[in-house]
């Protein structure tokens, strides 16, 4: 064929979609890939679990219950419904008032507002999708988690950061920040606060009780001209080591019409069977579940059977026990670890996680941690250990994002490992501060 | 607490996204509720697959297997990557390659290009979400799988049909059809023909192999400003009963940058596992997954190593065998059922499937079978039966849709619930005739 005739019936470029060209390429994905290319290198940087404490015998037992009764393994077999199995729905409101301290009817919403999704993270899309425009305001801590914001960029929405401290986001920056955004006639644009309630991810904090009160109070007030919602996102509640036992955000909202809380099975049990869910206010749940029937009309039917067994045979609760020691455990080395290999080098400091799988460490402000800077090079060419650079749990003016924090994970490593990786690490640090 | 004080701290209204607005209420789940609401009614309705033919033992079997090795165990348990697992991705370029007759390497596309979903519906939703944005056209068949049809409508896209007879979508109608749109100053905002190739849901019809060519080259002609794509919807594929072995619309497209091929594990094997998957022109792969990363970071990578196992451990080939047996007979009294209660209606016609899980009857056009209609009522209230109303599987105009249809799914009941289905459907129809 001739190049003229080959060219007559060559197509022209795709023309993509706005969003295609708001969706950036995934960071997780650049990070497993370094992971895949560099197997040597020790990872701390890795959001995975720890493949040690997968529950095998766990799963085993519940498949083979469910599967045993041939009528129960045929409806696990079959199509669910968009919103999730009743049966799971069911137990999962006694398991989130177990987790709140309180009886199911105190828990003011029924198993109608449950809505069981794709792990965790469709239920976060799922808001997304159904509240913001293009240039709707999400409100966010600094720093919090990059997939989320990843996800929010895909919407073509505006992510604006709220002051954070290690009590997490901070009610009275929330204030002024809706203030200076009613100042600039923003405030009808602003839909959703975002928050990581527990250990968030990267930071590894916390929020405080009575902040807990005072934002669902600050975001009801300021609810004059539309509702704006909280996106409680409270992945790694159940990894708690230490520390108060703490109510969701979620249950300060006695009206339960502001609050959307997001919890998941992906840490407490397995990631690889994505069962996530999400309790709504009344007035989202059917937009949540139409925008999910167009996405994929229903989550797998099996995985939400499966998990039903798990927690209807008392499997779950010693799980998460052994799975919450066994993590403990990892926390304690690593932060021995930073005690032992960074506390003499000057400017260092971290945060004290009382739970989930995170340590956010500090470095002088000069020390560029990012992906280009000398020190990721430095640590993974040389020192042959990876992080997660801080800058990538930051939104808003490139200029105005801090570069100088690592996330550090201690999920995926052994205690050998976690030790080992902190101090190649420390050298690392050492190299270039 | 006093009204006034009460409406104080009432936060206002939500605001939805244009997008929730143009997300309908799904009708699948208006169907389903009917369903549950009326348990004594035979359903010729239901979509799902058939109960007695999902296969527990295969899944057993395969889970044994699965969680037997505790290493290959804890990997099936741990997250996936975004675009699912590469061993399920190469078993299925095999899988495929099998079913167009030729070897892997003449398929001409690497694992890279096939993405797993959750069900074929995400990797239909998906590439609507990268390719289309609002006013953007999709060409379709009329009638056509009316779930995607919802899907576009959520994202705001156009549908527009293309005339359709018993051997699928008319190519003349899809050339006359990019004429009147390029006249019309509309050929740019085309960019999506979405097609069911095989045994489509409504109409049991499958597009004949003469007239795969011919779209395949009329979409690459037509691409003359920006690449228009063929999504072809391959879901009833493997549940063939007779007729023609026919190669996919895919396999005409020589150099793989026109056609996305979707297909799915749901029909064949298990709708409750939700594994899908799709094998895409090499320039769409990033913009999906970048996307299925802001959706849901990847499906369940335990039911991926399931369907994974399945296919190495032989469970497959044999399972779909016997479930064509199954449906094939199922079909068959179908037909004659239709024979005998329908044949002496004067103008009932109905298309005889080769495959699939429908049977599209016509009724004489001045009957009405929508939910709305007389015969609808008639049917459910009186004879307690039910079907789909045809006009559910119409886009466009509302006064042009034809309503004189009905889809009969023969996938749920067994023999005799055939048999009685149709006798009392054919009551209900003599009724209002």
């Amino acid at each position: 064929m001739s190049v003229d005739a080959e060219s007559a019936t060559r197509p022209a470029e795709p023309r993509f979609s706005q969003r295609r060209h708001w969706a950036g390429r995934q960071v997780i994905s650049y990070l497993m890939q370094q992971g895949v290319e560099n197997p040597q290198v020790l990872s701390l940087a890795a959001g995975l679990v720890d493949p040690q404490t997968l529950p095998v015998e766990e799963t085993q037992s519940a498949v083979q219950r469910l599967l045993a009764d041939e009528d129960r393994a045929r409806r696990a077999l079959q199509y669910g419904t968009t919103p999730g199995a009743e049966r799971l729905r069911r137990l999962l409101l006694e398991h989130v008032a177990r987790l709140e301290d309180c009886s199911v009817d105190d828990l003011g919403v029924d198993a109608d507002q449950l809505v069981l999704t794709n792990g965790s993270q469709q239920l976060l899309s799922l808001v997304g999708e159904i509240l913001l425009d293009p240039g709707d305001i999400c409100l966010i801590a600094a720093p919090t988690y990059f997939v989320f914001l990843g996800t929010l960029n895909g919407l073509g929405a505006r992510t604006i950061s709220v002051a954070t401290d290690e009590d997490g986001m901070q009610p009275e920056a929330l204030e002024a920040k809706l203030e200076e955004l009613e100042a600039e006639g923003l405030l009808d644009r602003v839909k959703l606060v975002y928050l990581v309630s527990y250990y968030e991810n990267p930071s590894g904090t916390t929020l405080a009780e009575e902040r807990r009160r005072a934002v669902v109070d600050i975001v009801r007030r300021w609810s004059r001209r539309q509702r704006m919602f909280i996106l409680e996102d409270a992945a790694y509640r159940e990894l708690r080591y230490d520390g108060p036992l703490l109510p969701s955000v979620w249950s300060f909202d006695m009206h339960r019409d502001s609050v959307i809380l997001a919890q998941t099975f992906s840490k407490s049990f397995s990631p690889g069977l994505r069962v996530g869910y999400g309790i709504l206010p009344r007035e989202l749940v059917r937009p949540v579940c139409d925008r999910k029937g167009n996405e994929d009309f229903g989550s797998a039917n099996f995985n939400q059977q499966l998990i039903a067994t798990v927690l209807d045979e008392g499997l779950y609760g010693e799980h998460v026990e052994k799975l919450c020691a066994s993590y403990r455990s990892k926390r304690d080395r690593m932060l021995e670890a930073a005690e032992r290999f960074f506390a003499d080098i000057p400017g260092v400091r971290w945060i004290q996680a009382h739970g989930g799988l995170y340590i956010w460490m500090t470095l002088p402000e000069g020390v560029d941690t990012g992906f280009e800077g000398t020190l990721f090079k430095r640590a993974a060419q040389t020192e042959q250990v990876m992080y997660v650079p801080g800058e990538l749990f930051f939104a808003g003016d490139e200029a105005e994002i801090p570069r100088h924090h690592m996330r550090l994970s201690f999920g995926v490593q052994d205690e050998a490992g976690i030790e080992e990786g902190m101090r190649r690490l420390a050298a690392a640090v050492r190299a270039v501060v």
